[in-house]
């Protein structure tokens, strides 16, 4: 049996290694287009925050581990172009232009995605960077450092522009972001957005809301960016809009994507052809709550998805059940979480939403060091379905969200988690947990 | 309606208040023998680390508050001594010795609990002091003061013991801690429990285990703490082994009770007797995991019954799930929480246990400050389903646990949450959250 796959990061790596631990005797071959795998991408905000700290820092496993440990045959600087589902083979390009192609018995499609770059004048310029690949977050130190940057502008103001911003504060660089969307958060309700927004502009940031970049231009000794009503100095410009599945040579081989061209695949992880499977940021997902397809690139995800392509390969069959949709991130003192549905979503999907937005404390009454913790819980009047729940708060976050999480995998009710039995001690919540009191109030709008 | 309650704290005042605002014509009388109402018990120890703090700030409404703003009928100094339940009515005395009966309609015992105290010579010495009721905390704070405690023996290393013997500590008093059985925290696993007594041994507290104390004597100037074969000499002693359920009354009453002595009820709070609720420490539960009856006296229970036994008498009829024995505490750097099962107790409970112990880490791979954190997770053989959790740790601990108690509420089996989509992001988890990571090991073993 032959298992070839394409890409060696978080899903292909997962599947590599698992595949080869199930089947010592599989011949597994990986052909990753970089020079980088295994790495812990969502880490790099916080490695660029350290200036000399080594971008190498977030390699999880060394390359040379896959291949003389593990006996996985990983070949670094090799770009597939094309897939022949036909013929169970795929070809492409060394990084020192020789042609190569591969057969396969079962394929893994796991490309990831790339940072979306418009098509604006300027966008090609030195100093504007993206940031995906470790080699992305590579380039940025190294820019920082030769160009001594002490102003940047961020263009996006998602969980990889906010932690960026962070990043860049804490090397003292000047940071604005701008974006045409006139909300800061705009998937949250306005009271959690606002306390988001206060506290990146408490920390010196310059946020641009409502203006639409046209285009960056090099200017005296740096760049500058600018939007119809507004032109924003910089020597670096992170562009942080979001990333886009790599999925052209998918389609190409006749694949079938689906939303936002993400590769479209079962429960089981395969896609349309019956010896290819697709995982991580490349491949769609069931989400949990509607049971339609989603495309939410996330690493856990990834990590599960490639492990699951392994079993189903190995003749252990699995189906994931599908994703919550469940993020966090930290932006500053503040954590950030999100699961499940905006009420905004769940209208899309044919619920009925009610919702509430409640502000209690982190810790309990008299408690010291209590700090202000808001929860946004949406459920469905029609069925009593919990539909998501999004949170902000300076501690108590990041871990409270997976209660709910978990509750949307169950398919409970509002009543049900309303019953759950939270823990409870006076420096970690009040008596009732944030989660509660919004679930009990929401009981009176459902 | 006259609805009467016994006992003004937690499980008391929640069922007054809610019931008031549900039926506002209705009368509520609520009879309490101390002088206080509505305080956060579990702030206890957190108040008195704090020397001058008035105890009086862990009260959550003032009497008043509930007499002129609610409109209950408050009366504090109100001990009763008997409930007879085919006359509907109650007797007592009233901390100025006078006598007094009240009739009722529907009647709730929320009498709480009591500290344990052995039937051992020199445990009602001054100076040898439980915790429980605000005046056990107005107390300890007062004999600290009054005699200048350089010096303190804890009796019994349970949650109020350890969270005492933070207390005391951050008030620069040495600190020993004993009890007879051999094991710090016998409930949880050696690697975990080991973790925790390597901690309080840091911070400078003696702990001896495995010795039983026979009796307090008076000494010099202070007290003697006698074991069989050691004797700690102390300021002051604090007993904290437990508490037992006040339900003496409903016992006399002629009304069912079940472990330890607990008021037995049924989903809806109601005793064996048709007009008689019971609600929180003095009454029990139905427990999610084994369906049978427990007794887990915890604060949110405590408020959550008041809630519904309200809800109930007001033609609201509610059924509470019950516990799912969630808990957690803090001692000094570390959070230690439970849920549901140890695969002790699930043995009793006729259940088939695979447990896993995982150490791992708190954050991400090459993320900063992370610190160990420990989970042992326990499934059952014959039904796949999840029984419980233990974690210990210096930071996600507190709130992650809530995961695993939403899923006992779910009734989950341990390949369903091993499904489950939790947050990740490098300061908060590594990609596989540390709960994650047990349920796949866990697997394994089922």
């Amino acid at each position: 049996m032959k298992f070839l796959i394409i890409g060696g990061d978080a899903a292909g790596m997962s599947a590599a290694s698992r595949a080869k631990r199930s089947m010592p005797e599989m011949a597994v071959t990986v052909l990753e287009m970089t020079h980088d795998v295994s790495y812990s991408a969502c880490g790099m905000p916080y490695n660029i925050a350290v200036p000399g700290k080594a971008i190498e820092d977030l390699v999880v496993r060394q390359a040379d581990v896959f291949r003389q440990k593990q006996g996985i045959d990983l070949l670094t600087g090799h770009r597939v172009d094309a897939i022949y589902p036909r013929e169970k083979k795929v070809s492409g390009t060394t990084h020192e232009g020789e042609k190569f192609e591969f057969s396969y018995d079962k394929l893994l499609i796991a490309t990831g995605g790339s940072p979306i770059v418009p098509d604006l004048p300027g966008f090609d310029l030195p100093g504007v960077l993206g940031l995906k690949s470790l080699d992305h977050g590579r380039k940025i130190k190294a820019y920082i450092d030769s160009y001594n940057v002490k102003k940047a502008v961020i263009i996006g103001m998602g969980y990889i522009g906010l932690e960026m911003c962070e990043a860049l504060r804490s090397r003292s660089i000047e940071v604005a972001m701008v974006k045409p969307n006139p909300n800061f958060i705009p998937w949250m309700a306005d009271e959690l957005s606002d306390e988001v927004q206060k506290e990146v502009e408490s920390k010196g940031v310059n946020l641009y809301m409502g203006h639409s970049v046209q285009r960056i231009e090099s200017a005296n000794n740096g760049l500058s960016v600018v939007c119809d009503d507004l032109t924003l100095d910089a020597d670096m410009v992170i562009v942080a809009i979001g990333i886009t599945p790599n999925s052209e040579c998918a389609v190409v081989a006749g694949l079938e994507t689906g939303i936002k061209k993400s590769i479209s695949v079962d429960r089981g992880l395969k896609t349309s052809d019956e010896n290819i499977y697709a995982a991580g940021d490349c491949a769609d997902a069931y989400h949990v709550v509607t049971g339609e397809k989603t495309w939410i690139p996330l690493a856990l995800r990834a990590n599960r998805a490639g492990w699951a392509v392994a079993d189903n390969i190995c003749e252990k069959p699995v189906a994931l059940d599908g994703v919550a949709g469940t993020s966090v991130f930290k932006v500053f003192d503040f954590q950030i979480a999100r699961t499940g549905l905006t009420s905004k979503e769940a209208v899309t999907y044919g619920f009925d939403p009610a919702e509430v937005v409640i502000k209690t404390r982190s810790r309990a009454h008299a408690h010291p060091g209590s700090t202000p913790i808001q929860v946004h819980l949406i459920g469905d009047r029609k069925s009593g379905r919990l539909l998501g729940a999004q949170m902000v708060g300076k501690e108590g976050v990041a871990h409270r969200i997976n209660a709910v999480a978990v509750a949307l995998h169950a398919q409970m009710t509002v009543e049900q988690f309303a019953q759950t039995d939270l823990a409870y001690a006076p420096p970690f919540s009040p008596v009732w947990d944030p989660l509660l009191t919004a679930a009990n109030q929401l009981l009176k709008r459902m």
